[in-house]
């Protein structure tokens, strides 16, 4: 899409259209910075689909005949066709894939080609086509981030007594359950989803008929091209309909804000999967090796998966950077609103799709991570809160009594439930042997009853919530 | 907030929480990087709240007495009139609001005060805490955006019918209505306010009770306090409750995205009010100048404005940078999360305020307005629409015909109505008187009449709507 | 690039290297996320001169024989030529630029080409091509700011003379001229090459036989390869050598800020050839117009300039992203660190040569600058510099009776040299006629002598200075 | 700093300063956005150090007598002294620091004092300033950079021969020693440093006598202030003086590269002291702890190092959006430069200097370093070297053997140099015991040779070459 004038060329051949003003013609440098056909070609759809429905508008509203609106149809979807057998013959002087398309057509069926582009202009048109495009991707994209959520409910079912550690600063804190981590992304994923509907909700809206920036002199109906296009409704200001970016704006934010979640969860396959850990292993389809050291197992596309976020954050600055201070209505700069939402979106796709397959294939080492579970006084804090329940201490008090018995469970170099009753009656005398029952990582986990917790008979009670609500 | 410990202090003098174990203690340095306290200072009505339910729902469900509860809230109350007052201690060596809080409520009810923190951490409670501190910031801004939308429909309603010229590329394009371009911006701040909304609404789960990030080993209900503190639910992964910060990213990617939006008009009201355009002037509220130029009224708030976008949308992408690949559940680095985002809040009502005070008191001026909108042949589509509508020309060929016409109209170097109809004739014979009725300006707007359009009875209408909508 | 080990393959079809270990293979997920040849292929030039410096050393240190290091030579200038003439058989399978040119390599000469990666890796490897890329395209850029420097001084030294209004706030502020104008950019512009000239200096250093992050246990001779490379000397620590991208951070940084530089411009060329500014006029070798309007000229090559500092800026953001955190030595993440300084250079490239174009071609009007400049009281601060140089008024005096003379012309709708010595003499009485001798632009412009100033003897003097300079 | 105009004020109450021009006053809002003394106060000790070399000048040059030189020079001092013992009365409604100064000094001296200001303007001034202080921070952090740098080569002396792993993908891959790592981030921060040498080269040109933008109409020297001030000269264009930023974000470019550097850093220091990697011990100085489990100890100074990046990254964008497309010469936008960079310099400053703590204090543990190096066949490629070296073998034939040998070592799950030599020559018949020799990984680190390897030799030589160079 280059500006606001609905039938002008550049390039030097291209002098017809621009009507013999520009003797000079546009040169190289220009043609190379202006064209955009190598970038929107993929709107070619869309493109034809917001055609479709305006031909049939204005046959239905009386502004084009019925049989030049049947020509056109026609025309498209041969057009379509050449699109799709990698027959169409795109020329980069006729700058965009509009110009493109209705130069192609006007060459197939003649006047009423030339008829097409009444009410409206390439600044509605290209808005429609990009609305259309990103909503048809959020689409994709939200079910993608569903069979993400499956794999890893799938995971947590299979692991929702897996004992592993809860970190804390990646120092040992608390035992939870792998499947309760598991079922942590699916929330974040949930609100991911959320996001990218609620701006696919919100950019449902029709900027066609909105022609330059004026709206259009002529009786068009513009919720019948909305509703044909399943758009909610016609935008309800032509200067906003055309000069509105937010809606890219919006998407890539909520593309961002997941890549960083799965970059949280890349970053722990990468330490999982490392030796130090060795918590989990990849299957041979998500990881690469090497032919001297065959045991090894690269997460190449665990560590891609964290250095994408990049891109689609830098998208967001980018596009933040493009519409900053623009008056209204359409300029330029926005013609380079596309490539960034194209490139993150092709970058989310694969994102999605690699980490599903990691996550299914994710070969998990319980005994790996029940032992490092039992590390570190990880269950200190349940005996302060057995001290707190049995014996009424005050919460800080107990925590305190607890860091002695700790201490001292560290001077002998025991674990915690190794330290004999006895030790434990001389830091505090009401001590008695039902403490011990608070003081390995399994016992701990059950404990954590509260909605939400860690406790399998919570975990399993989310992961069916889920599967209901997923299908 | 420091860390998933609920119990610990920093400082050389803090050793007797420490249990003696850091001997060196933390020194200059650390206590310097390690303090939150001048910042998160602002959420402590949040906290006391917090700390209120969450005394309330103890006692309910038998975890501590009422005779406890009942001092524990009757502390915190005194404690919220010593801070109003300005009267609270305030101590870096308790590194944050919430131990700030806790110890001063302790010094006061004595044990009791060390009751309150059982079954909850400083990682739920800071979760809690900052999403009731985002949800009233989002409430209060959503009013504010309505504010600016209101001065801008009145000017809107004054000016339903100033011509002005619509802009492509900074040329005059095609005429349009002072009143409809404030609606653009009408609508566009209606999707700004409709992000906030979303954002709120998505985080407003109670992270309350997820404690460090197990869940709590109480017979604790969480939904009481959920409901207490006005949230629609607890958050149901006790992980996800205190390692998601996607609110935070979510509420600065939608400041930013308004931010954009208001630099724009910025922008404009800079160049509306150069002495190269003469638009509109600015109230003396609403300017600056200068005791040697006294005409001069530098547009100082717009400019200010337009550049605190920066700030915004440096803030989105400092959230991203700090969380990108953090492992659950809590890290430090997430005590960097509030100073970003209460800038931006902070920045985003001025600038909002701002805003809403230049558009208000905007001298606009329509003998300028007027003047520009009709230069450049700016009604030139018109004509051409007017060669389809009336003479059938196919609209690539009435282009092609108008076109020739302003080139004679130039080359005359008079104004397109000026040029005689033989002249017209003489390139399109058809024409007739009648195509000089849609020349002028004010024709044009008139004839804008597709929904959404630049003509005045739509954009009233459109008025009318907000009005309603507005209440 | 892929990781760190030096001899694998991926996809299914090559379990050969991969020995075997993997039965599943990479699925095309995998395949499709990692690979990389279809950016890295950019690279194939300098890998084959890294090569060739490596494979000739390697022989003057006993390593390989001088049979095998001709053989290498031979086929890598082979390869070189087929991937010039377009016959190179790239592989997908293979990955990236590196595995496919020395499997062909090996296909070509046998043996010999299985020796050639003795003490090497692939870790050194892409990170010796990518520095070498990036200084080439330094340098390049460095060449296209000096011409876009000669552009801005041929109309410096066409304009010293051409008065134009100095805005501040984009009120008029003070007389300049329009080649004062240009040469600010072009001082901009040398602290711009300066930077990208700093950068490259700094990268200029050799990872060459760091291996794959410990050295080589071979006697090898690195300052001979990085002489050979043109490198300043080889890199002093091996994991720094394979871990370092702070380069490319540098260079975007590098470019981003000149892109800014270049927005600025462009921003000032969308207004100055705005109708309501109308100070110049762009080539049509410049401009896209309309059938339709066909006196117009849209500045669409300025817009896209003005647009595509957010590309940069994003790209800059996306490395930090990338780059946080990240351990040493080699992370699969860091194979992301290519297409975004390839696309900015890509972009950057034509935005200089787009602007250079624009520069030259420019169409000043001197009138129209001329008459804005007299605007607005524009020489109250002459008058006031008057009478602190001539009556020996303290400045701030001065400025409050300018004050008070510019409200009286304001008053009577005059300018301040139409203001009657009599109605000066009323505010201060010892002003005389010789006031009237600083109030016009070109008197204003010509007083403004002190180094650096706007006064055209000045502007010549810099003129001069750079053009000798630039030789 | 506020706008171009030299003297003026906002505010009610300060009608007297606008002449009585500005009725309504600014209001609250106004006076909110507008002002900036809470953050340019910072600016002071500069501000009176270019007014004092100003007033020097003016005298030497004949523009005010030397009395009035004097009586500012001792004003200006009284001031300094004032605001160093917090008694200066800083006021909102003078709205920077340049008129809350030259306001005290009138008030202090009288008629000399509005003398102050001739050939200069809040422009230069305010340019003036900000380049002093910006010089003043990159000296400073220049000298903290080589604190780290120094703590970072004592640590690498300790730990020349302390054998760790390599890691790659956070897999092992070869071995290494510790001081060789840290001499890794010496050399990073060698190039830190460089950078934001050069920048402070490039900022360090006099803006000073460029006055609002077009230079001054008085005989004033600007080399002179130029050297009083330490710049190396003055700007040679007065519209670039007042105009140019680049050196802000130069300067937040630099501090973002190196941050990202300690952010790596961090996160291995977090990776070490984990306990699922044991490497090494953060002193009592610097972790946090906790009264429950003592043992625990948190990184969180490391972890603020990490995140701190985000603000580093977020100021530089707020800068580059600021910047974006403002056309010449000063825009009030400009206001909004300062407090970003005081903010990342502050926090910088913050990050080197508990690193430097951090680095000093590690407790280093070269038994789980050496356990953990050895793991993973990861002297493997060493092994392929000798094969390589000693029996001639082509370097990809000798790494398919290798991996043979490590398959079945680990299908006896044994160490490589456990494998009888037997079993090796089933393989490959020509090895024999000599190749035992390399499969230590204190014997691969010795041969890792080449210059910058990670052999002990080579690392000593390097540190002693950085302590020369360091003094």
């Amino acid at each position: 899409m280059t500006n606001d004038d609905t039938d002008k060329r550049a390039g030097k051949g291209a002098n017809a259209l621009w009507g013999g003003r520009f003797a000079g013609g546009a040169d190289d440098v220009m043609r190379a910075i202006n064209a955009s056909i190598d970038v929107d070609r993929r709107l070619a759809d869309h493109d034809i689909d917001a055609s479709l429905a305006h031909a049939q508008m204005l046959a239905a509203c009386g502004v084009i005949s019925s049989e030049d609106a049947k020509a056109i149809a026609k025309g498209l979807e041969d057009i379509r066709a050449e699109i799709a057998a990698g027959a169409f013959p795109f020329s980069a002087a006729l700058e965009d894939i509009h110009m493109n398309i209705e130069a192609r057509l006007t060459e197939k069926i003649g006047e009423a080609g030339a008829r097409l582009h009444t009410a409206r202009s390439r600044n509605d048109q290209v808005a429609t086509d990009f609305r259309l495009w990103t909503r048809t991707a959020l689409d994709r994209l939200g079910l993608q981030i569903e069979a993400l959520q499956r794999a890893l409910i799938t995971q947590a079912e299979a692991h929702a007594d897996t004992v592993m550690p809860g970190f804390t600063h990646l120092q040992t804190a608390q035992p939870v359950t792998f499947g309760h981590h598991c079922m942590a992304y699916v929330e974040m994923l949930s609100r991911d989803a959320g996001r990218l509907s609620d701006a696919r909700a919100r950019l449902n809206e029709s900027p066609l008929g909105a022609a330059a920036l004026a709206g259009a002199p002529y009786p068009i109906n513009r919720d019948m091209t909305a509703e044909t296009l399943g758009f909610a409704a016609p935008m309800a200001n032509s200067l906003d309909a055309v000069s509105a970016r937010d809606f890219v704006m919006e998407a890539l934010a909520g593309l961002t804000i997941c890549a960083v979640h799965l970059s949280r969860l890349a970053e722990e396959i990468v330490l999982w999967t490392s030796p130090r850990f060795g918590f989990a292993r990849l299957s041979d389809r998500f990881s690469t090796g090497s032919s001297i050291m065959p045991q090894k197992r690269n997460p190449d596309a665990a560590e891609l998966i964290r250095a994408k976020v990049g891109g689609m954050a830098g998208a967001f600055q980018s596009m933040v950077l493009m519409m900053k201070a623009l008056p209204l209505a359409y300029a330029k700069d926005m013609q380079e609103d596309k490539a960034p939402l194209f490139r993150a979106v092709d970058d989310f796709e694969l994102c999605l799709a690699a980490m599903t397959g990691m996550i299914g294939d994710l070969d998990v080492r319980p005994e790996a991570m029940a032992a490092a579970a039992g590390e570190g006084y990880s269950t200190a804090t349940d005996l302060a809160d057995w001290l707190v329940r049995e014996l009424g201490l005050p919460f800080r008090e107990a925590h305190h009594v607890t860091g002695r018995l700790v201490a001292e469970a560290e001077r002998r170099d025991i674990a915690l439930h190794e330290l004999p009753v006895e030790a434990m009656k001389a830091v505090e005398p009401r001590i008695d042997e039902r403490a011990l029952g608070v003081l390995s990582p399994a016992d701990s986990v059950a404990s954590r009853t509260s909605y939400g917790g860690a406790a399998p008979v919570r975990v399993r009670e989310q992961i069916a919530r889920w599967k209901e609500k997923l299908g």
